[in-house]
């Protein structure tokens, strides 16, 4: 892919700032990671890890004399693919035009463009490691006048530095911004996951809002924008409460990583949790703000934005279809409470979206503005990220207008209580198999398939019934189970067994069912694995 | 499973007539027919055909000199599994209680206990064929008295005598009752399925129903029975017009009877078609009659019967949640019209549910009576068939009280123009594929995946566009997507490839795809076969 067909994607001011995310109709960009050399491309891929190496790091710098001297305003100038991509670091600077189109974060880079990189570092700590750093010093091309380089401008403060403390139990798969799962083996043990353990997925700093000063703010509606306090939305509404199991997109992304490498968190089964919300209908919100049939017909969407943002301000954002945001079915909450509690930092503090039955992306935390919209929301997240693809698909290829945005999840378990590669006793009479099991859109999960063979015989897991969850969780009415399933079956170990290939799928009330391997669902963002959970256990 | 456990389980009254169907509560057959010789259960589980051999054949009678003669009245009293069931057939009594629990066709056999098997044979053609007489021939125990074997008397006028007549291009699975899809390589020839092809699914005789006479009661709401004739449900509702797919919940069943012997019609790929369908809303009709926010507190389902009905005047029955049936975004029409004219009689002339995104065992046809109700509807089709379980789960095991009744089905896709087996030319630069896709509760089919190999490798089919499909087809909201996706391929034919492995699969938008594999998904009733579906081609 050419520098022409890039240019053509990118729309630029005439002071340069690049319209990106939620600014400008979808940019896209298309990787072309097969012309460089597969040492870097596989190494960009690497797992992220949050080693921190750039406070130690020096930039392997070995022609600097030859180098010519830029001033920040020549490198202000190069500021976009037309002009070509400059940045520096640490005194350098840099040409990164043609890095552009494979950076594993995609378009975003362009954010810096003209810039200096270090505040776009620190809010991804994902830079933070040796082999970046390498690659950054093959597309040197100047040093930044002296005077243009003083490390206090460029220098930011860790936007990191506030976020909350953690469980240590947490599996941590990125400290900035901060993404962990609890340990499979936890995870069942609670019908409502303990809030401390529920998986975290931020995309980037945690906002410290003070919630006198919160405001909700709706556009889109006839009277013109509403500010709502949060004393506003805990008073003027009935508090309504429920139970909804969100799922981050990447679950058992690493699944999808032993196939083939994928962009993303190399989550584990873990990025699922369960817990009690607790807050007003958005369908009661907007009705009393003036929502009404002639709304209803122009509007398509709610966008959501949280009051989490990047280094230029632009917030994380999302939508979700009108007909979700507005059904009596649809049970869209502001919540304002996590498991009978304030929202903690990590979850949202002090207002969230909860969309039951949708992606995780969906459900917006810091909710800082609802717009009422005939557009999808244009952020990054919803128009270039969080779409399903063809396993023939790959960057060079990709289209992300071609697919939708993931709303409804489809059908998911995971065994919990066995570990790939462990092992148990031989002298045991059965195996005992525990995990989880939801599907999205409301529908109901009525019944987990377990294997100890790989899936050639099979036995039905006993479903958690309504009596031994908590009294709060009566059955749903069809098409709102938001929430899980947990299960468990006691099978008899297959005589002379040396190894057992245990494995569930799950079916939901539509009687969809997980398909039996992940390689044809593989997608280059590693999302919607839901093929059969297997792992094998030595008998010993 | 003994006589004593059949007893629990089949209500009879004191003159001996046995509840079943829609009158009591899920009555349960459980099969066993690991206990009968291989040979006779196997026989019951071909292909139902329809050659009539009942008017030639004979009952292979070996000992009939030694046997006792019996009166009606004897017969009579065997009319229970407590009493005994006795039938007669062309002047022989047979006690048939052992065969009860193997009977294919399940508990419906009751309603012939104690009485003569003519009319009901005439009813199900299945029977028409020489390994049942030998079957039955095995049970004889007497010789019915000649004065109560007079022929006239027991020999019933064929009740599908004024069935319609049908297109010669229909492939059938069983001529009474009347169950044909078209040939795959036409189905798709039209993105509206000609009214004559569209795959017919009738459980009973095709009623011949009045206009003029016609009513269609409803029962349930806060004013007591509502009676409409045709002109009322065409005057005084809006005519609302809508393109649905209807499936059946065997489709495919072919592919599964290749794991292992289901018991059903041998369907192949085309039992679904599309059509345009016109009549008013349930809901519009209800609102009028007086369904209120009372009625919604404390129905749960919305009942169907048919006025087609078996020799016990028991209809075909089914029903739909009621959430399915209120929604403004359920759509359910009771359709007058198919493709612009008035039903044709296979398709339920003069009024039929039209129930989109479910299976179309729940669109009722030739609709009689309509009940708001608390409950499910009783009728055996939806209590102890179109159900889904396990692959472990046999007729010795099978409880049918544990499955949901199939509402929505799964994501569903097929190649219709190459057959197994079938042939193309080494010559032609590249292979077309072709096919559907259709996704129940109204989830659009988003992405339709090819592969020659087998699954190894991917290509993105080209969904037939809304500007290829009439102008009566704009794009669909959310959650509504009633009708099929047709779709087409152009690839490649690999070099030097002497077989090709012809596979697809689709994506509905909440990201649900198809199973790899039908083993996995089997069930002993054949439903919901959604595996990809694969045809092998030689390369000559």
């Amino acid at each position: 892919m050419g520098v022409a067909s890039i240019r053509k994607r990118f729309a630029t001011t005439s002071d340069c700032s690049v319209l990106i995310g939620s600014q400008v109709a979808a940019p896209r960009l298309r990787g072309s990671g097969a012309e460089l050399p597969r040492v870097r491309s596989l190494r960009f891929q690497e797992r992220w890890t949050h080693t921190s190496l750039a406070e130690q790091a020096e930039i392997p710098v070995t022609q600097t004399n030859s180098l010519p001297v830029y001033s920040q305003e020549e490198v202000t100038k190069h500021c976009s693919i037309e002009k070509g991509v400059w940045v520096t670091y640490k005194g350098g600077v840099y040409d990164i035009t043609d890095f552009v189109t494979v950076h594993p974060g995609g378009d975003k880079i362009l954010l810096a463009a003209g810039k200096a990189l270090e505040p776009f570092w620190a809010l991804y700590g994902v830079h933070e490691q040796e082999h970046v750093l390498e690659i950054l010093s093959e597309y040197k091309v100047g040093i930044l006048r002296a005077e243009d380089s003083k490390k206090d401008d460029i220098k930011s403060a860790d936007p990191y530095s506030t976020d909350p403390t953690r469980h240590p139990a947490l599996i941590v798969n990125s400290v900035k911004p901060f993404n962990a799962e609890p340990p499979p083996v936890i995870l069942t043990d609670n019908y409502i996951t303990p809030t401390d353990i529920f998986f975290k997925r931020n995309h980037l700093p945690v906002p410290r809002i003070d919630p006198k000063t919160y405001r909700l703010e709706i556009e889109g509606l006839p009277g013109g924008t509403v500010s709502l306090t949060l004393d506003d939305l805990k008073t003027l509404f009935p508090k309504r409460t429920l139970i909804a199991t969100i799922q981050c997109a990447g679950n058992r992304r690493s699944e999808m990583n032993k196939v083939k490498q994928v962009k993303g968190l190399n989550w584990g089964i873990a990025a699922i949790s369960n817990a009690k919300w607790s807050g007003a209908y958005l369908r009661d919100v907007l009705y009393h703000y003036g929502f009404s049939p002639e709304v209803a017909a122009k509007a398509r969407h709610v966008q959501f934005e949280g009051l989490d943002v990047d280094v230029t301000g632009t917030p994380y954002g999302a939508s979700i279809p009108i007909n979700k945001a507005m059904s009596e079915e649809g049970d869209v909450l502001l919540a304002y409470q996590m498991n009978g509690e304030d929202l903690p930092a990590d979850h949202g503090f002090p207002v969230r979206a909860i969309v039951p039955g949708v992606v995780g992306a969906r459900n917006i935390k810091w909710l800082g503005k609802i717009v009422i919209s005939e557009e999808e929301s244009q952020s990054h997240w919803q128009q270039n990220d969080y779409k399903g693809f063809s396993p023939g698909t790959d960057w060079d290829t990709v289209d992300f207008k071609s697919a939708p945005a993931i709303q409804e999840l489809p059908v998911q378990s995971a065994i919990t209580n066995l570990a790939d590669g462990s092992s148990i006793d031989r002298d045991m009479d059965k195996v005992t198999v525990k995990g989880y099991a939801w599907s999205g859109g409301g529908r109901e999960v009525v019944r987990v398939d377990v294997s100890l063979d790989g899936g050639k015989t099979w036995h039905v897991a006993k479903l958690q019934s309504s009596e031994e969850i908590e009294s709060s969780a009566p059955s749903p009415p069809p098409g709102r189970a938001w929430a899980w399933k947990l299960w468990e079956i006691e099978i008899p170990l297959p005589e002379g067994a040396q190894e057992l290939e245990v494995v569930c799928k799950a079916v939901d009330s539509s009687y969809n069912t997980q398909p039996d391997s992940v390689a044809p669902i593989w997608n280059l963002r590693g999302v919607l694995t839901n093929a059969w959970h297997q792992v094998r256990v030595k008998v010993k």
